[in-house]
């Protein structure tokens, strides 16, 4: 018996297999742990390409990858299909919909969701887009509404129907209103042969005077300039109180018909974070020490959105890179406290910044370099492609892309889910 | 005003999207018509691949396409997203959810559903495999069974979530149960560690003595032979009586537990042939004339699925050659009416069977050329990725299934819709 338990191997568990999740379970590889990652997915999302599925551009199988076959040659992993409902910290044990499951290691990676700072109206009528089929939703009633538009007689009302508004100055504000606009006027443009093109309005609302706030100022007069010339009504300055989902309401009075407003203002840490018993700072995100463990609790590991960690002045934001890079180091200080080592402090890494406005257009910031235009889109677009996770998705996802680029197609156009 | 009703182009309604109607559209593109498109759905559907979605071959993308991108650069062609629900013939006004329209010539080709036999409990909960939303519905649940049999402890509640059944022995069930064999032991198998591969059951019943019925014996018998080679259990003669979702009965006693009943044992043509003021035979077809006519109404053609059309001795099946022959000489002959020309009576050209059982596994049988095996694969591939409408799906699906082919990967095994 006592030989059995000095045998047998640490249980790490994983919650959550998005970036910082899907990494650490492949860090911990030749390790001598057994892994179970959780996930209420049985598919690895690649988040910062949501809004071409949104907009047609890529299919949900281009940006979505079963985490089966990722851990198909790792042995040690065990894929857990389930709804992780709390944590009991003082006895290792997470509860699932589907039973429960006790750990020696913890990693919460679940990630992070829309924050709507409480608007409820906003809520219930506007769009979300940090999930799959938050996303699939999105290009279902976009594409919807010009089919409503192409026959709708009234001028009031199909000017309504044509008007797609996104809120939040953001990467993906950006380049979903960049993505929106060729979409609209590179392909349904040729299609809908009765429709006054002149009658479609694309706004994109930011409440600061910034978009892309943490771009360097040129990069960021650049990135305007770029909207309007693909006719995107740039608002900034301008702060919505209220959508009833025919009209929204804007701080001073204004009120604009439309029937799409995709909320990209704002995340929070998932809903989880609420349930389980740890100390959180704004937005739902758990305080950590400097090794990402909670405190006093050494063998739990809080990495990505779900963690506030606070490096120079600022928690670090909400993206990939801060996962992954936490995904590391958590890897390695698992490794250290199974040894009895010391443990890694995080230091982020600022790998630099980039976004894309549309085919040709992008911008990219990396350390002293920045660059926009044709140049910045190739960097972005080698990046993405090749951050695809396997040779498969890169290879099919490349000649989709070569293709739309060449002939400005978009065949992902098809209404899902009537 | 006089001068304005002669000068009016004749208005050409088409109810339906499918092979038909997209085929009579195209037909009409030089002719001095108006053509309206009706159809529920925006895409076009190539149904004869339905089966591979379900197996999560091939994505949802890949088997259907835009309408509006079909008929860009040809401007005859309006398209009304709607679903109709009824025709005044005597005014000759089709009823939509969106509006009402009326028509100088209609052509209705609505195409056809799962017909259950008014088997309730299968209606209920057997999965019926006609539409996009019902092949995503079987490839969800088919993995999900997964999922939940990897943790299942009880190895009877296990069996039952790996035994799939699969009814009807015509190309649709021997095409289901060729591809869910490949997807099972050579894709699943890899992934679920844990899982003992020999408790999965894949069953293809079928009432009658014949698998693929109307191919020679010397092929129907290499179907069976290669299905049962694929660990397919191939039942003949055995009816089924009842289904409650997690047990299935045989007539004569027997009982199977199962979770999954994929019912591709009938079709029947669309609902829609029942509100519809004609004279029906059986599957709910309406009897049309030599000219695909309806009887005194010369100004209505009815092709496709929804057609009854009787040569030889038995009226023609529910396949896409016919509808799209039907569609064809319906095109001729609308001219023909125009022109006060004498109508073309409709003869079916038999093109020949094919059905493939799975990798380098088909049968294909044209006029006196019959073979199987790789040959037969290749010819089958060859003529499903010609068929595929435009060049940029044919592209991508080619470029999938060869990696496919290499390397036996699926990627779209992701369970949407949760």
């Amino acid at each position: 018996m006592q030989n059995e338990a000095v045998v047998k191997k640490p249980h790490v568990v994983i919650i959550g297999a998005g970036f910082g999740g899907i990494r650490t379970a492949r860090a911990l590889a030749k390790q001598d742990v057994k892994i179970t990652l959780i996930d209420k997915y049985n598919y690895h999302l690649f988040q910062p390409l949501l809004y071409q599925v949104a907009t047609a551009g890529l299919s949900v199988d281009d940006i979505a990858y079963p985490v089966r076959a990722i851990f198909r040659e790792q042995k040690n992993v065990d894929f857990r299909l389930a709804e992780v409902s709390d944590v009991d910290f003082d006895n290792k044990v997470v509860s699932m919909n589907t039973g429960n499951i006790a750990y020696d290691y913890l990693i919460v990676a679940v990630g992070g969701m829309t924050n709507y700072f409480g608007m409820k109206s906003m809520e219930t009528n506007g769009f979300g887009m940090k999930t799959l089929d938050e996303s699939v939703t999105i290009r279902n009633h976009v594409l919807r509404m010009f089919e409503l538009a192409a026959h709708e007689k009234d001028a009031d009302k199909r000017r309504a129907l044509l008007t797609f508004v996104i809120v939040g100055g953001g990467p993906t504000g950006v380049e979903s209103a960049g993505a929106l606009s060729e979409l609209i006027y590179h392909v349904m443009i040729r299609e809908y042969h009765h429709l006054n093109f002149k009658e479609v309005r694309i706004m994109l609302v930011e409440a600061s005077d910034k978009l892309l706030a943490t771009m360097p100022e040129e990069l960021r007069e650049v990135t305007v300039e770029t909207l309007i010339r693909k006719h995107v009504e740039v608002r900034m300055c301008v702060q919505v109180t209220d959508y009833d989902g025919e009209k929204m309401s804007l701080k001073g009075g204004e009120v604009i018909p439309t029937h799409t407003v995709v909320w990209a203002a704002g995340v929070k840490a998932s809903a989880l974070m609420d349930t389980l018993d740890v100390e959180q700072a704004s937005m739902r995100r758990a305080i950590v020490n400097d090794f990402l463990q909670l405190p006093n609790r050494p063998e739990v590991f809080v990495i990505g959105d779900a963690a506030h960690y606070v490096q120079g002045e600022r928690p670090l934001p909400m993206i990939a890179p801060v996962a992954i890079q936490q995904a590391d180091i958590t890897a390695k200080n698992i490794r250290n406290l199974i040894r009895g080592k010391e443990l890694k402090k995080f230091v982020y890494k600022d790998v630099g910044n980039m976004a894309t406005i549309g085919r040709n257009a992008a911008v990219v910031h990396m350390g002293a370099f920045k660059t926009h235009g044709f140049i910045a889109w190739s960097i972005w677009s080698l990046v993405h492609i090749l951050r695809l996770i396997d040779f498969r998705n890169r290879a099919v996802v490349f000649v989709k892309w070569m293709w739309d680029y060449l002939v400005y197609e978009r065949v992902v156009r098809i209404i899902t889910r009537q």
